[in-house]
């Protein structure tokens, strides 16, 4: 896989503190930083986590051209000693991270990027902009195909989408949130996605009449072909010339695929649709749905008794409306001098989202013997959580709220080597691998925490030393603040 | 400028019914179609058009490669015969369009591309794709700008945007609708943009203290400092160390460029800014404030006598929260058999906004004396609209509604040629002339309709010769349905 790694991709406060650190008693300063997300999208109970993989190929190749640093030189700010420096720049660091693919929830350590403080600051931008997109789609898309239930999704959102990559970049997504195929054929090309689409109004509109318009279509495409029904009339139009072609080629040994629907009341023309063709004896013809649809649509419509197989979902997934945003973070956790002792960086908030753990941590997923997830503990790296015989965990702001989990089948250390001194340490994995993972670990969550509304919160817990550390530091930095 | 031209970034049904198209009896077939918005984003009063230049270089560079056609040969619905006539694809049509950075209003025809319906069609996802993302952003952009006024408004959205290229194509789009300067770093090289930003709350806390931290900064950054005074306590730890350090620096014939709020009641805290840093001699010192802004937020502070100079709008302005997808359409509007006559084309449907309107069509920008627009007009591009003695315009969709323009001082065509046989024949135009073209085009409009909840209407009326061939096609659309 392929991916650009522009340094120039980054906020230019990133380069005026590195230019900092390089110029100041930081310079040799090595740093631990935290992604993690403030709060799941859509007031959802969970978030696909994904865009890994382009992170460690943007932070493998990242470096500064010539033509890079000409232009930050002619922005005035920065010394040529600096920019000299930046010449030789590379990421050398180690990066921890959840597998792509992962149901994750709030505060948890998502990538763990260890580094100069440098390195660390510089790939701040460009690795949220790529995990908070990728992973706010693919939420969004996991979202909807959960909806769908049997049915499935075909993501069609290309023409709404942000730019040409961000299009590219969303049928990725949402394809490894859930969904079936994509009509987007670039993306079908680049990442192996079943591709998915016939015909417009524009055909139909281009002939004459509607029903020379769907036989010359399926001449064309005698197995392939789904006929869109709505450009005049879909019940008294549409699916009289449908059904009429559907059984001119059926006669022929050919067959339509289908029929879509693109406006009007989708529950009701869905379910008059399937009777009108299973009385012409076309049971095997499916219902394509599309217009301006999203989970919440897909839902009703389901609880209406729709007859739709497959729904086309565009706009609302691959701009997340709702939530346009995954609101993923990355602060610094722990800092020490070359070789010395670690020490512990925390951001205290007076809002419990905004405020960091701190210290170099690890988390473990904790599962039941039927596989099913209980619940996430966050500890320091280098504790050794004894999930045997039960274990406490305490609420990551509120350290009264403790809770006792007992009868731990599994605790799977959810970050694992990503990146080793620069250089990627995991095997690609396709994105109908990822799906697949997704797929996993979907099923193995709780419905309650699938609900689109008001889902039950899922536990994500510290354990006993990550707690006490975290408390020993906000006493530090409450009392800096009453000083 | 330069810009990818994949001919897959494409929806597969385009793909399909060229394939139609080329293998029936519209393969001779020359088409019209017109892009245009069906309703101004976020309930607002207007629409930024941009983007058109890229949509430019596209249809110029746009083609198959040998691995693109290889791949859809994959997926089996393609025949050889029309892979091997897409390996000479090239868009050789017309194309005339609004120019970059125009104040647009539904209905109106933006982009009229001429050529064989084959080529009309593969291009609509790309062209929607890239002008819908772009004129969404610039108008959010255009927006926020004008709730800033005087304040100057900077767009820090890169870490939660859409993408690596959807964060780069946001960036120009923010400062085409009126942003001052972009953090994007790699956006600012590109496009020329200006580009701002300092340091962040890590840069404070890798510090033993506040203080400490400022006083480096402003030692590397003598003149162009920001200090971002809300790690610990905005009034009582940042503001005050932030103006010991303005001192120290003034003394030694520096300047500190500004103080940054991005957190608390940034109405409160800029007043108590201003009033501290005033009283400390520091009239020079700006406040910069961000933490999810908008145009609302915008506003609702200046009401609150906020003392922002510069206000730092991200994921809200570069994710066009609110209404995250502009509904930019396509249509076919007429065709022809080789140089047979035109037949215009329309769509006609239950909801207005969803119609189209049929035929080659020009529009007409009507000003005042005072350079005030007045409304557009929307005629037939061969009619000649005499505007010297005031013109009947009708209601696009309610034709019994019409109104009399007069004292039209000025009535520019608004469509222009672009392309010509598939060569760009526009001069390209930098993102800061575009910037300036969106300034006046907005000063040129009354006030009504740039407020921001329920905005006056700014009138788009059908011609008379336009008005009659939409109600003869219509009475032929409808005599369809009844039959």
């Amino acid at each position: 896989m392929k991916y650009k790694a522009p340094a120039l991709m980054t906020d230019l406060y990133q380069l005026t503190m590195m230019q900092g650190y390089y110029l100041s008693e930081l310079k040799e300063i090595e740093a631990v930083y935290d992604m993690f997300i403030r709060k799941n999208p859509f007031e959802g109970g969970y978030t696909i986590f994904t865009g890994i993989q382009e992170v460690l190929i943007y932070l493998e190749n990242v470096k500064f051209t010539k033509e890079d640093l000409d232009y930050l030189y002619s922005l005035g700010i920065f010394r040529e000693e600096f920019l000299r420096h930046l010449e030789d720049f590379r990421f050398r660091g180690n990066v921890y991270a959840v597998e792509d693919g992962t149901v994750v929830f709030p505060h948890e350590p998502l990538i763990r990027v260890h580094g100069s403080i440098e390195e660390c600051q510089l790939v701040e931008t460009a690795l949220l902009n790529i995990v908070n997109f990728q992973s706010l789609i693919a939420t969004k898309g996991a979202r909807v195909s959960i909806e769908a239930g049997e049915s499935s999704v075909l993501e069609f959102g290309l023409r709404r989408a942000q730019g040409p990559d961000g299009g590219l970049t969303a049928s990725r997504a949402a394809y490894v949130g859930g969904c079936a195929a994509t009509s987007n054929v670039q993306a079908g090309k680049k990442f192996g996605i079943p591709v998915k689409g016939t015909h417009a109004h524009a055909w139909v509109t281009a002939f004459p009449d509607e029903l020379a318009a769907f036989r010359k279509f399926a001449e064309i495409f005698p197995t392939s072909s789904i006929l869109l029904v709505d450009t005049f009339d879909t019940l008294k139009s549409g699916l009289p010339n449908a059904i009429q072609t559907a059984k001119e080629v059926k006669a022929k040994g050919g067959k339509i695929l289908g029929i879509r629907l693109d406006s009007g009341d989708l529950a009701y023309l869905s379910i008059e649709a399937r009777r009108m063709l299973d009385e012409a004896g076309l049971q095997e013809v499916k219902i394509v749905a599309s217009n301006e649809l999203d989970e919440y649509v897909v839902r009703e419509l389901k609880r209406q008794g729709a007859r739709i197989d497959s729904f086309g979902v565009g706009t609302n997934l691959v701009t997340g409306r709702g939530d346009p945003a995954l609101s993923g973070v990355y602060k610094m956790a722990a800092i020490r001098k070359g070789d010395g002792p670690w020490e512990s960086k925390m951001k205290l908030s007076e809002t419990h989202g905004k405020s960091t753990l701190p210290g170099i941590k690890q988390f473990y997923c904790m599962s039941s013997e039927n596989g099913e997830f209980m619940a996430d503990l966050i500890e320091l790296a280098d504790a050794k959580p004894s999930f045997e015989s039960g274990i406490v965990g305490i609420h990551p702001f509120m350290d009264y709220h403790t809770r006792v989990y007992t009868n731990i089948y599994n605790a799977e250390p959810m970050l694992t080597p990503a990146m080793s001194g620069g250089k990627i340490v995991r095997a690609e994995v396709s994105a109908v691998d990822v799906r697949e993972r997704v797929k996993n670990q979907l099923s193995r969550l709780h419905p309650g925490y699938l609900r689109l509304l008001n889902p039950h919160v899922y536990k994500v817990s510290l354990g006993p030393e990550l707690a006490a550390h975290t408390r020993s530091l906000r006493d530090q930095v409450s009392k800096i603040r009453r000083e």
